[in-house]
């Protein structure tokens, strides 16, 4: 059914609103793309305005409510009206330590949030893995009561300008156990890294190397061997937020196109009469409805704990490819002035681009989904 | 947000599927469909259901709330579990003569309705006019205390079977007014031939010529010059229907590959494990997800009286396209199977083709859905 | 580079269009299609043209050079002016009995080639292998100097009027070899029933049942053991052959729509001055163009000797399915008239989609292309 | 037909082959492209190998024979090889002017082609007219025997290190002549400033200031009104370029992902095993095959003087979608590879792009092919 946001709702949206209206950010937001650059005082502006904070654990500030619609609502705001999206991970990464990690770890979590800045990176995939995840060669290793890790990791979000990382490793005797270690980017041993990039290059993509990086037993985030099951849900929701920010940005680039096509006159009149335009207007309308519909349906279910990994790669694959496709048509309604000056249409269909491969590919979010299909019409 | 229904609801839905795996429809259906039959034994077994009245004038026994949601919900069963959607128009046909028409009128819409029978045809098309209402040729003249109506329509779905047509005519004195008149089919000067088709053969296809077709006054139907206005509303719920039963036949079809694929054994495993398998059903899945989301919404807004022209072509338009797609895919995966014996998903695929030029074409869709975007951001 | 005919060629052509434009034929396909008959009479007029004969062995009348190229261009002219092409199967049938048969079997086949229709069936898949042939369960079976036939096929063009069937069999034994056998339809034993069809309608697609037929080892065809590798490049050729009749079915369908385009006036003007269909037309012509190169192309290639499976494969494919597109944007353009009245366009819609399975599914293209890539590229 | 080339064709070919091996070239592009940079080294390279030159008229240089289809199959090689494309438009500039020129202009353009680079840029194109061409504004007015020019032009090609520009002007007068002037970039009143654009790095596009810059009679480049007409056949020529160098970058994408599918494991095989890496690369080498097909054939028509528009847009419009979708498939496969580090493919995937609007949109191609086709069919 459609979507009915409540008064408090209603309210932090408004917010977003506001902050977007107050200045014009994109200047800012292109020098940070052209530059690597994470968007700093944007991230803490939204942090000011308790935006990350929203789906933290309820004991740390989080919605009891409907925390992740809201957190759908008001991002959607915000993106629509321009806000890059590289910020958007700071919900992803704070709440996992709140949840897993121990007093230590939390501690440094609470001051870091404090900074309303990304400080902590996620640092998974592996150069000759990718999906594979099963195909990892990150080991740590005990020795004198001390942990080492040794191993590469890369196209870690964030990872550059992280504090901390939370690195998946192996455990190098049985090869068994996977496990996460909360590491400070500064301990002996670490490099990182930033890779230059087609899209999201708000957000760094880093190259880890870790040699005989020495850590404590009270290093490690979880417990020894739930290195992805700790995660599992949170992948699955973070699947529902990369097709949000896609949404986000193809919305965006779709009411730029809808106002210049009234503003734009070709051969006597605005282009938005001709029938071309109007069939790209219409497709991405229909593309836009059925995104929204599917993002606030997975909010929704995130909330209710019934997201499951089929509806979440779906969510993420069809968002994705419809939002590369709407970004696509807004370019070529904007022309000339979409593909040149650097046009925030043009920085979404690049970022949207990076999307289909960064965070599980299309093709890994396809073959998830079909999988749970043909499970459940097993023995119908 | 997601679909939730009440148990009112819910019980309507388990009637439906109650009726649907009583027995095996399908010879029956296949045998409509061969014969360009309407299938009368099944719209009477729904009509005794009560399905068809839902969305009747609440003073005619339809639902207070929630009429066309529940409307949805009890067609999608049906539609799932193979039933076929001639008898869909009942719903469409009755209720305008009972709104609109006059004491006379209403009592022979009534007792047709016992019949439990689609036995009103509309003609509104024309041979030469198609989506050009204004290029309407057939027109009704005063003579001496009588009408006297003239002109040739065509398209004219339920036409052969009915007992009366509702035929929009212009006045053909000032060739102004745009008029509707209830005419029985069996009135001297009528004459209709039913058309070949390509799919939706269970309705059939009326070819209608009217040669001074003599007519009282009181059979007008609603006021003289309403002849579009009258059913411009109707016309918007027709397109949700319309997207609402190629959307049931798409799940329908989808349901019986993802069965397939499990059953289906080649190179020594079910067909269901093979990629380019997992990819149609991944792609129809999704799809099915967003028609079932456009479907319920726009059902919604007819309920509360905000269905736009813009958001009831959207749905007509992404639904249609998309059952046609997703019915394509589960032929490729039924292969020889779906091509073969008159499969069900043969049928629908045949339809829904049918579907994209009857009740507006996918064109006028775009082009209603485009002009729709581009007014709303004309100013913004 | 372009096409260019020999003069020879073109003499060809227009002895081609001189048949088509002879009288209407399209009543006549109509009625084949509506009651699954085999265009006899047609396919016994391209007989007497020399059609079916100019892909025969060289020493049986077939031309000495460029025979398929000739082949293609003949046909390319009977589809465009709306030939049925369900006897160009004629032209795969026979030459390879007049290739790889013994005396009696060529006799045979030149006395029915003498009735200018196809009377040999080939008899190859089975219900429970499909695409994986080495699943075959039809046997052969070896006593006192006999050879007796046991199994089930499924799916076999042209079967239910046939007076022979060429039918692949395994060697009950040792259950390694596949054999090719040269069957009279009416030997005791042998029993067909046809299959309801969603298209190519004129051709049958025979279920027959093999029930301890007796054969004498001089049935046998070709070598034994040599049951799939015989046909081997038969196969290749009948892909492009199939990409050839989709294409032609195509090309007819589009000059339908691109008259209509011009006739058909709706707000006043002909639809063909709107951009959704000049859209449609333009899409359809580049995929045409294509279709067409890819098909003389391929043509070349069968008479150098040098078609590959890769080739042959994306040929079926990339035909096929851009056939399917174009007559469905066909239909559209034609609308009603595409739908109503069994227009050529929409039995052309049929028979394409049909062909999407037939023959070898898009699937098995798609992995057979995809294969032949990787393999290029293995060391490069 | 299939591709043959002569042996001097050949010959040409291996010696492009030899420049784009002799060095790692990738490097200096990425560098070029980063900076918006135009790679005159690389030009410079090629026309010592007369590539620019193979099209220019005969009695300067240019090939008797085959000129364009010649230029075609060297360019594939350089393109395939990974060679930039930005100075294919040296072979679109000169000729003109060679052609058109009086001789004091003809002995500046030959003393241009002698510094091996781009030297003159095309300066049609305004801000508010775009494809539009009769809402230009610049202006050519006669006062005292000298003509002043005053306007802005846009996105004008390699403008901002050009010597000399190709200025198109309306009479300020009349208001109906058309005319070029060949303008000194270093004239007074000449100011150029280039666009930030998202692709086709490696070509300026500049915006041109024209403010009252004095010239003499004999800067007009060909007969005055000629505007227009004098370079119809050269836009046409230059649809088919745009074609060709999108098809060469797609190529080389292609082929750079075909070798990657080999290399790289995943899940224990190499990924170019998966079905759906499979799809890809067929549906890319389809593709490719009728980007090849198109483009040789639209380069014969050009050698035969039989180009004409419908062809030249549907070879525009076909090829660089198509090419469009190869790379988007490249990237695909490629992965984190092609989306970090700066990837070829992923310059590639930005040039396409752009081209879908410089040289004509996807839009005005439809167009312009679909009425080609509707005035072909008008009286058939």
């Amino acid at each position: 059914m459609s979507v009915k946001l409540t008064e408090e709702q209603n309210l932090i949206v408004a917010s977003m609103r506001e902050l977007m209206t107050r200045e014009n950010w994109d200047d800012y937001f292109k020098e940070c793309d052209n530059e690597h650059k994470f968007p700093e005082r944007f991230c803490k502006e939204l942090s000011e305005l308790g935006l990350h904070q929203i789906v933290n654990p309820v004991e740390y500030g989080g919605l009891e409510e409907n925390a992740m619609v809201t957190f759908v609502a008001a991002w959607e705001e915000v993106l629509r009206l321009g806000g890059n999206a590289a910020c958007i991970w700071f919900s992803s990464t704070y709440p996992v330590i709140l949840r897993e990690g121990n007093e230590k770890q939390k501690k440094i979590a609470l001051e870091l949030m404090e900074t309303g800045l990304t400080k902590v990176g996620n640092a998974a995939t592996e150069p000759g893995a990718g999906s594979d995840l099963g195909a990892m060669q990150t080991t740590y290793t005990r020795k004198d009561g001390k942990v080492y890790l040794n191993g590469q990791k890369t196209f870690c979000t964030d990872a550059t300008y992280s504090d901390y990382l939370i690195v998946t490793a192996l455990d190098a005797e049985t090869k068994t156990k996977y496990t996460n270690w909360f590491v400070p980017t500064n301990a002996e041993g670490v490099t990182i890294a930033g890779l230059e990039k087609l899209g999201l290059k708000t957000n760094s993509a880093g190259e880890i190397y870790l040699d005989n990086v020495e850590l404590e037993e009270d290093d490690m985030l979880g417990a020894e061997g739930a290195g992805f099951d700790m995660q599992k849900n949170d992948f699955n929701t973070e699947r529902v937020v990369s097709g949000l920010y896609c949404y986000g940005y193809a919305l965006c680039a779709f009411e730029d196109a809808a106002k210049y096509a009234n503003q734009r006159v070709q051969f006597g009149e605005a282009i938005g009469r001709q029938q071309l335009i109007q069939l790209k207007l219409a497709n991405m309308k229909a593309k836009l409805t059925n995104m929204r519909n599917m993002i606030y349906d997975g909010a929704e279910m995130v909330d209710d704990g019934t997201l499951d990994k089929g509806y979440a790669a779906m969510c993420k694959y069809y968002c994705v490819v419809a939002a590369q496709e709407v970004t696509d048509d807004a370019l070529q309604i904007l022309a000339g002035v979409g593909i040149c000056g650097d046009h925030r249409a043009s920085r979404a269909w690049r970022d949207i681009r990076a999307s289909r491969i960064s965070g599980g590919t299309d093709e890994m979010m396809i073959l998830t989904l079909g999988r749970s299909i043909v499970k459940e019409y097993r023995n119908k």
